[in-house]
């Protein structure tokens, strides 16, 4: 695992152009931080500025604890926001899954592949169906079932998975959940939707798009807000259909889709590669 | 060009499954008309069997005029329902534009090189933009301007077109057409739309798709119908965007996809592969 | 499962013109055979009908291992050459697998769901990842490794998998197979190349993409003939890449690909979609 | 038109590390220079860091004249390969084209629209077709005809286009050019092959693709070298085809690929997106 680390920031248009980034790049070189990648955008729109830059931590002077204080200087001189992350610390995920166990089967095995640099450390389930593949992978499986009381069983919830998760993948999970367990992992829950947002919101996307008789279906991985699939849309992708396919074929279809959509969607959170504002997202790859 | 025959057909299924398909194609054969190519597509759920075949007239010993007559026997034993199109009889089109010239640009040169067997008769425009290259291409273009009595214009494009064109292509025409103008040409008239259908209906499509914050923009072609963007979809397709991607860069791509996704659905129509029912179509390609 | 047979069926031009598929159906219809689906193509360079027809069992009155005597004359009179397969017999197939193992873990997912109609007997590979999952899906595993001499280790693989095995999915099986062992199960093994054949035959595709610096990188299944990954090709697909990409990120976006590339081309030949000749192939989906 | 500038710049890795880019970034800033869009990529297996920046010159204290010497200190210091583009100066770009006038028609098009900023100073035809159209977008038009005497030939359009250009473009200018008129044109001269390089290099390769039997067919547009179709690719893209299409349908559908493709290429080298090494490109979008 590489030592580095990742800084996502955002900056007013008038200070951007005086050198923002241009600063934060001096002060990360003057601490002998080598800087592996960056990258940026201008919302010429908003007038901000976003940037991600990731460096090298080998020899780098500032310990991590006090990067805060260090950089205190220069993020107030040019009003940056800033999030901070380490690339040698690893994320902790819960996953939560109903009886369709694809995307549930795919997240676990390019974990094993060290496609996902994170530590996956619970999965929940509303149904029985995923335990033998959490067992097959040595991952704590939790069966959550039939809720009378939806609001009692997400504290429930709440509880098992605790305040400091990283990030909670809803692997098609089938249960709208709350605004109070939506606000305690705002842009820290990711889910899939299986359409083409915004087409097709809600139930059974695959039957509404074969009524409509659509050429193509697709699939959603958005951060879950209060709004039902009007989250900030991390990723998408699209397949072809034809009138041969039934709802059956566009399932199946569907399936490999939300599986690469919704894992690239989780790898670029785990890498620090997603900025939100504004409902959208900015996805450095 | 070729001499060939285009039978679209459909059949109640209990009819299908007891050979309604086998007893057209033994017709053709008994008259001389070797089968170029067949497709057919069995509709399930709604208990429906759809069909396209194409046939060589050279040898096929009814004359065409003649053929409804004989084939009764045929299409009434098994409850057929057909449409009969001869591949050497040019359909008429008209194309209907505004001020933006890339999709009647793309059709035109598309013609010229043989890609859509069809004669171009008229360019009826709501703007001059479009006057130069129709000259250019020797159709006569007529500029029909500043509509305040919307439906009056459209009874002076009716005379104008006619009742008998084979398809009329709105080629990013941007007036919405009234009940009486869409009647006239039902199924006979091909819109592109600039979003993927059912996604952001109605005017801006691109200003919506980039509000929303999609990762793929789309364009679908359909035929008219008395709602607005909901008419049978013929064809559709997607280009990734991203947050690089102003609503200018999305409008230069979008060109892209509505000039293919336009023409596709075209040259299908003249083909005579469309078979729509249900509000959906079946393409035979 | 549905009880169904299917007939693929190739006749040299001019029978098919007189009627080699109007008198197939017939013959299918008189003997209360239900034709499900019906799809053909004819190939007018080398003057070659095919086709593929599936139908309905349930009722159909000539017992199934009776078929060929009865279907005699019809075959004769046109020339006819097929195969018959029926949807209610389950075809064994073996895998053969090296380290890699993401097509494997694909494939047994994809069976499990029912996705891929058929027994999976045995998976032999020469490196023992693949035991564990093997074990989770309770298939037999044998490893065979170390091979000093190959040929003999070809022959003891022969005696494993026997001679009737109606597939051989070489899943990133990462030996060349000698001219006997491909020569037993000709057009009855498929392989997955990770490259857009024919470019980058042989070792270390992904490499060579590199050094080349192509914008998109691709996956081929093939069935396994003599000559070096140039068999007929059943599937392609491929991904686009950018000097973003490292050969690690290749190898990455290259394992989705090859999933859905392989496992579409092993359901198309379980589901006897696939018709080869002329070393190519047509897929009737 | 937009009034910037922009810098293409390549540094070896341990500058870079010690602040190349920074210090660029300053060296604009002090200068007033509002930085607009800065992307950049670490090549880590060639240590070498390559970059673009972009920035308003609206208060930009130095006269572009003298940006030469008032950079050179920076670029000492950190061994900085450069190459400074004007937005606000148009290139001069010329179009070669053959019998087939698709791509041509399609760049006049975009060139009318405001893709392509540049100015097309003149046509050359080995064949007559090209000429209605050029003449219809007033761009001069000039036919070489008949070349018994190829390099005698190219001497005659070495005259004609002058050593100046900023940009060739082969828009399927069916003749290989000979060493001398490459080399005068190194990195300013791009081609549309019609298929997926390295797949079928050469002669007619939609036929080798059909021969072959693959899946999709593909375009590619390159910088043109000594070797033929060897040269940096700068884009490629693909389509899908089936048994159904014949060589001809490759042709159409290849058509529209190869206009997309090139002239994606054509803009991007316009907009100083593309710096070449190793036979490479990284495309800054």
């Amino acid at each position: 695992m590489k030592k580095s680390a990742v800084l996502l920031l955002s900056t007013p248009m008038p200070y951007a152009c005086k050198g923002a980034v241009a600063a934060v790049s001096q002060f990360l070189i003057e601490h002998h931080g080598s800087i592996l990648h960056s990258d940026d955008h201008l919302d010429s729109g908003r007038d901000l500025f976003l940037s991600r830059l990731e460096w090298d931590l080998d020899g780098f002077d500032i310990p991590i604890s006090d990067f805060e204080q260090g950089f205190k200087p220069v993020a107030e001189r040019f009003q940056i926001n800033y999030h901070l992350a380490l690339a040698d610390v690893r994320p902790k995920c819960a996953i939560l899954v109903s009886a369709y166990c694809h995307c549930l089967a795919d997240l676990l095995y390019r974990h094993g592949t060290g496609e996902l640099p994170c530590d996956i450390v619970m999965i929940i389930g509303n149904h029985e169906a995923a335990k033998p593949m959490a067992d097959f992978h040595h991952v704590p499986f939790q069966l959550l079932t039939h809720p009378t009381d939806k609001r009692a069983s997400e504290r429930e919830m709440l509880d098992l998975l605790g305040p400091d998760l990283d990030l909670i993948v809803l692997a098609r999970y089938m249960q709208i959940l709350g605004p109070d367990f939506v606000a305690q992992y705002l842009l820290r829950m990711i889910n899939i939707h299986h359409s083409f947002l915004p087409a097709f919101i809600g139930a059974k996307p695959y039957h509404q798009a074969f009524e409509r008789g659509v050429k193509l279906i697709g699939a959603t991985s958005h951060y879950v807000t209060a709004g039902l699939d009007e989250g900030p849309i991390i990723e998408q992708d699209v397949v072809r259909i034809s009138h041969r396919d039934s709802v059956e074929d566009m399932v199946r279809k569907g399936r490999d889709l939300e599986k690469v959509v919704l894992s690239r969607a989780v790898r670029w959170h785990l890498e620090n590669r997603v900025l939100v504002y504004q409902n959208k997202t900015v996805v450095f790859v």
